[in-house]
């Protein structure tokens, strides 16, 4: 008798999260779980902007998805998903086989929203994946070491623009302030010549924090010599640096651009109705008028009690993982399937190696010791997923 | 009653060892002694081809000029020579005031010699200086970030063509097949998708090299992948790679040419004659015509007692510097200066880190041997210019 086929796509938060709760749940021949991902590792989303930025090696945010899985209980594909079926109960892939499903998890990584700003998928960097960051962090570095070696000084050189003041552009610049004294050390370039400027289109940084901590991060890194550009669209993105609403231009030769991401491209292929890509999925997960397809992580919409939709978190797509690995559970052995709610454990938002910002255990903390419980945080995720000798193998590094 | 005043130009091998002779030679109110350089410190040129492979930190091959002069002895000026002019005994700098001079110690550092490649200057890098080896070094990194950041796969980006197989040539490209396994593990790419190509137009390797020491080093670089094309000049490098004699085009985006030097354009500038550059000085380093101008280093030329020009060489300039601050010294004291003649103390060339083929104290040595002695040679010149705590300084990098 064939097994029930769980197909998993993506190992994000979501995706990984689902596959290692079902692989501890679930006994031998009970399902047949598959987990497909474009890369034989998982990265760690939230910590992106470090490798980016250089400030940690890009293997910290990396785990190998064969160290976390049991080949016993989880098949393991490494391919890109090229296509959807829902009707079919089919998943195609660019190198294997077309996949068939009973239960399909879909937790493929979000795409950049660029508001159609002019220029920006072509000309900025995103902080997307391992390649992305490190193509970035050797970017930046080979703009300094090109600024000694020519004999003009092309101060656009040393101008760094991030695009966007949510939460990954306010880390990553975070980063920046601390990285760039080194560069600056190392290439032999007087730290006041480097221009590090944060452009924003809404009203304020980190919309929808806490005022006070907004102002905290605020001080702190124009302290630090950040340059804020708030309440400025960016018009267009050119070759050569930004043009702001208005008419101004930043020469800089280094743009990246946090400023959104949108759902999975493969879910509008696939005929399903999405808000800026992502599902508004029912509250088990699944695509409206499909008992089988369910969706986690970025590519999911799930609204608040107010009706206004969460942001896409780590902390969402890591709960609905482990929630609907529960309820693949129970329906395998007939049982029923609970609703998932999201819960906030706080957020915390770091500011660089030394600080951060955010809500812990319902209180407001900054500095160090936000620092520390935002590392706690990172260390929590490998624990989850690899237990104790990742959690330990990381920590080290 | 006015000093007479000595002006040294370039802190090179030859300039600093002549300046730092000088200094400790020379008694308080003999003569005012003025060094000139362009960079606020002193790099090792043999060194450069370990940073710019990123095989050892650049502030290895660096040495701060202050370090190892004193205040009260020697004036240090940093600024760009723009021109000498022998008949007035004067420099002009492009900052600061013309400086007189009663004695002129010219050591300022080579020009690459291209040999009429086309397009060479434009689109290849130089082992030249600290500026230019960070360059090389980040541009490398660049290219193999960007292979797995771009959606198609270009083979170019990992293709580094080394253009020279003479002893930089060569040493560079020992350091390469020592770094690019690390790149490759740092990139994730395999590391046969990488090619190291060295091109030479002469019918051998390391021309004027003991032939059985030349046939070590090839095998041993062949042994780790590097492809030689020998007898094979370049007609053409453009910015997406070379094109060799006979029509073949190699697509690389690093393109490195070590392939010759030539003299400080200055002195042809200031009307000397000279050939590819250099001076062919008198057995008193003078540049003929003149009794106070002297030349040491690169943009100097002696003969051997066949009639064919020495390579110019670390050996020689420090040499140089040596006899000629004994000279100065005897000058300003009335006395008579001695001929120069060079003493060869063997050569060592380098095959990455842990090799090296050369002669040394009259034997052929080969492999972690010479590794060790060409080691030593480093601490050497350190413990020259800066006693025991530089050569432990550094030995610790």
């Amino acid at each position: 008798m064939a097994l029930p086929k769980i197909v998993v796509l993506g190992a994000g938060y979501g995706g990984l999260m689902t596959t290692v709760r079902l692989q501890k749940e679930l006994n031998h021949h009970e399902a047949e779980v598959t987990l497909v991902n474009l890369n034989p590792y998982h990265y760690v989303t939230t910590k992106l902007h470090e490798p980016a930025a250089g400030t940690l090696p890009p293997d910290y945010a990396r785990v190998d998805i064969a160290s976390v899985l049991k080949q016993d209980k989880v098949q393991f594909i490494q391919d890109r998903v090229t296509k959807v079926d829902p009707e079919n109960k089919e998943v195609s892939l660019a190198e294997g086989e077309p996949l068939k499903y009973d239960y399909l998890v879909f937790g493929l990584g979000s795409a950049p929203e660029t508001f159609g700003i002019k220029g920006l998928l072509e000309n900025a960097f995103f902080i997307r994946n391992l390649n992305g960051v490190r193509f970035i962090r050797e970017h930046m570095e080979y703009m300094f070491a090109k600024y000694n070696a020519l004999e003009e000084k092309r101060d656009d050189l040393l101008t760094i623009v991030v695009g966007g003041a949510g939460f990954t552009g306010i880390e990553y610049v975070g980063e920046l302030v601390d990285r760039i004294p080194e560069l600056c050390q190392e290439f032999d370039i007087p730290r006041e010549k480097v221009r590090l400027i944060n452009v924003e289109a809404a009203p304020t940084v980190l919309p929808g924090f806490d005022q006070e901590l907004v102002d905290y991060a605020v001080e702190y890194l124009k302290e630090r010599g950040v340059e804020f550009y708030i309440n400025t669209p960016i018009e267009e993105c050119t070759d050569d640096g930004v043009v702001l609403k208005g008419g101004e231009k930043i020469d800089a030769a280094t743009v990246v651009w946090t400023g959104g991401v949108r759902g999975n491209p493969l879910l509008e292929e696939a005929g399903i109705e999405t808000a800026r890509g992502r599902v508004k999925v029912d509250e088990y997960l699944r695509v409206p008028g499909y008992e089988d397809f369910f969706v986690v992580g970025d590519s999911s919409l799930i609204f608040n009690d107010e009706g206004r939709p969460y942001p896409p978190t780590a902390q969402m797509a890591t709960q609905q993982g482990q929630h609907l690995s529960k309820n693949l559970v129970s329906l395998l052995r007939g049982g029923s399937i609970e609703p998932y709610k999201f819960e906030s454990k706080g957020t915390l938002a770091s500011l660089g190696r030394g600080s951060a910002i955010g809500i812990a255990f319902g209180k407001k903390v900054v500095g160090s010791k936000a620092s520390f419980l935002k590392r706690v945080n990172d260390w929590r995720w490998y624990y989850m997923i690899g237990g104790l000798s990742l959690m330990f193998k990381k920590a080290k590094l």
